[in-house]
């Protein structure tokens, strides 16, 4: 398949407008549309928010008649199917556009290139596969629960160059400067989740909301907690109700934190500890994309080595903290170099002072 | 000052001369100068050897009569004393260019601004300041030398991205990449020393040489041992002879390393180990303007600790490796955050799957 220059800008286009849902369609994907006829954009459309309408309906709506005989350039499949709203192939088929461009197919295996399809059926010249890289990267958590049944988890972390995230007596909060934890804020207004330990409220009590930056709506906390210990008076307990995952279920334990509207999630590994590859399920079938995880080593370590983490967030702040602070993941003590989780790095710059690495473990 | 652009172009190419020289000059600068007449380049030369001729002679040769009326643009300012060669400052008024333009002064507060005055009473017009920051960092070991009595030393070190650079079994070679390790090389090559301790001899055996690249003189070596516990066969003593770092004086353990032509320096401090501080007093009266120490974490923290280390060039390479393996630097626990040392990152970069930062502690 080969696109024009006017293909891919108007691709590039749609995928700008999608951008503009990052953080407000979980638990649909941020989608976009661009309906262009002789050379002429007449419609254009991202989808806002779930239950509302979809990126194609908005960019038809703005067309109106000029949609006739259009190329409709989607960033992701047109649905086939009555979800909360109707078919977006329907309306594209109804609307009598000529040309229906996807990015990508829907990643669902058991629903891919059926709007595709649907379209092809009604005479419309179907196509695929322009810019899909940047798609599926658009909708990474989207792609991975509808592909591996659950949510794409990014752990974020703050160390010292030398790979320090606390000092021995438990000091660990603003090793980064101003514009890093921003930029974390912002990350976490991305997800659809985010996700903390035990030890972290233990010793941090953070709020685990998304401040510094306007956010249309926060993400909904998750708090890992094996035996419920969260204390009453912690700060992650305040405000919107969160989702406590927990290998506990003595009834004194979990009475109070239900009773002021929290939820829990009984998952117990044989160790006592929760299972940590059940909850991503857990989590996927809950509808969560992408989780944004802060904890410490202990529960870093423990994602890492259970294979749930497929991206790390690492900020390095320009300073040394020596070898008897606290690291960065608690990992068993390895015997040989080639044991070590090998990474591959995605993107690497400096925000303000600090440095920030992208990467992501190998499979 | 301000300087034209033909002033700037002309600077330029005289540094990059100057760079011709990284590798071979000590301890003398590297140094470059370009001859400009009428617009016209009429001569170039660097400092290529110690003993050998400056920037300057090479420069004049090439131009003969045609210096005559030329401006010289040098990269630090002619020399006017007898060393092992004539002073350049006489040999520019003989040949009868008109103008100088040094990039920077002398950096020895001593003789700073005798070479510009001898040539102004000559009658020739002297500037200087232009592309100084260039210059000074092409020689900033001299510079240091000459203004603090000590060489400019340089910490290399490779870590996982979590910043352990050996596992608890000692397991620590090959961390990083092969580009990663030939541009180590590369920064061997420009120091003049390579500076070890007997714990890294004792777990890695390196060689300390400069391979995998061309080289025209392998730097001096170095060996901090407190105990003189150099094992007779490590790879450091084969080869050239090295200079050895101890506290201990007992003549059994010397005499052998002196015999086989190694030399010793013995700077005890009240600990019994070496007084670092008063070592690099010592390298720099004898002449090192860089080193490029590679130690383990106990000589590393030891050296930073010390107030030693004026930049890190820290290579991470892609992978984790675990809390419970080898980290970067021995420090004293710390208690705030404030009291980490901070750093100023002056370059980041990839090589190869690596990261490379270079950092200087600040003072």
């Amino acid at each position: 398949m080969t696109f024009s220059a006017t293909d891919h800008a108007a691709m590039a286009r749609a995928l700008a407008l999608a951008r503009r849902g990052l953080e407000s369609t979980s638990p649909n994907p941020r989608v976009g549309c661009v309906l262009l006829r002789d050379g002429r954009t007449v419609g254009e459309g991202w989808h806002q928010r779930a239950g509302e309408p979809h990126a194609e309906i908005h960019a038809l709506q703005q067309a109106g008649a000029d949609a006739r005989g259009a190329t409709a350039y989607v960033t992701l499949e047109p649905c086939s199917h009555f979800g909360r709203t109707p078919p977006c192939a329907d309306a594209l088929i109804e609307a009598g556009v000529s040309r229906v461009v996807a990015a990508m197919e829907d990643p669902n295996p058991l629903v891919a290139g059926r709007g595709m399809a649907r379209l092809r059926a009604a005479g419309i010249v179907t196509e695929h596969g322009l810019l899909d890289t940047e798609a599926r990267e658009l909708n990474i958590g989207f792609v991975s629960r509808m592909t591996r049944g659950r949510p794409w988890l990014r752990l974020k972390a703050a160390a010292t160059l030398d790979g320090k995230t606390a000092l021995n007596n438990g000091v660990s909060q603003w090793i980064t400067g101003a514009e890093a934890r921003r930029d974390g804020h912002r990350w976490r207004a991305r997800a659809c989740a985010i996700l903390t330990g035990i030890g972290t409220v233990r010793e941090d009590d953070p709020q685990l909301t998304v401040r510094d930056i306007v956010c249309e709506r926060q993400p909904q906390r998750i708090l890992i907690d094996a035996r419920l210990e969260v204390p009453a008076a912690a700060r992650i307990l305040q405000g919107a109700p969160i989702l406590i995952a927990t290998a506990c279920e003595e009834h004194a334990r979990m009475a109070p934190l239900l009773e002021s509207g929290h939820q829990i999630i009984v998952l117990p590994d044989t160790n006592g500890k929760v299972a940590l590859p059940a909850l991503m399920r857990e989590l996927g079938r809950l509808g969560f994309n992408e989780i944004h995880a802060e904890a410490g080593l202990k529960l870093n370590g423990s994602l890492l080595r259970e294979g749930c983490v497929d991206e790390l967030l690492l900020y390095f702040a320009p300073m040394l903290a020596g070898d008897t602070a606290q690291g960065l993941f608690n990992l068993p003590a390895l015997t040989r170099l080639d044991d070590a989780t090998q990474l591959d790095v995605t993107d690497m710059r400096t925000i303000g002072r600090d440095l920030r690495v992208i990467a992501r473990p190998r499979r």
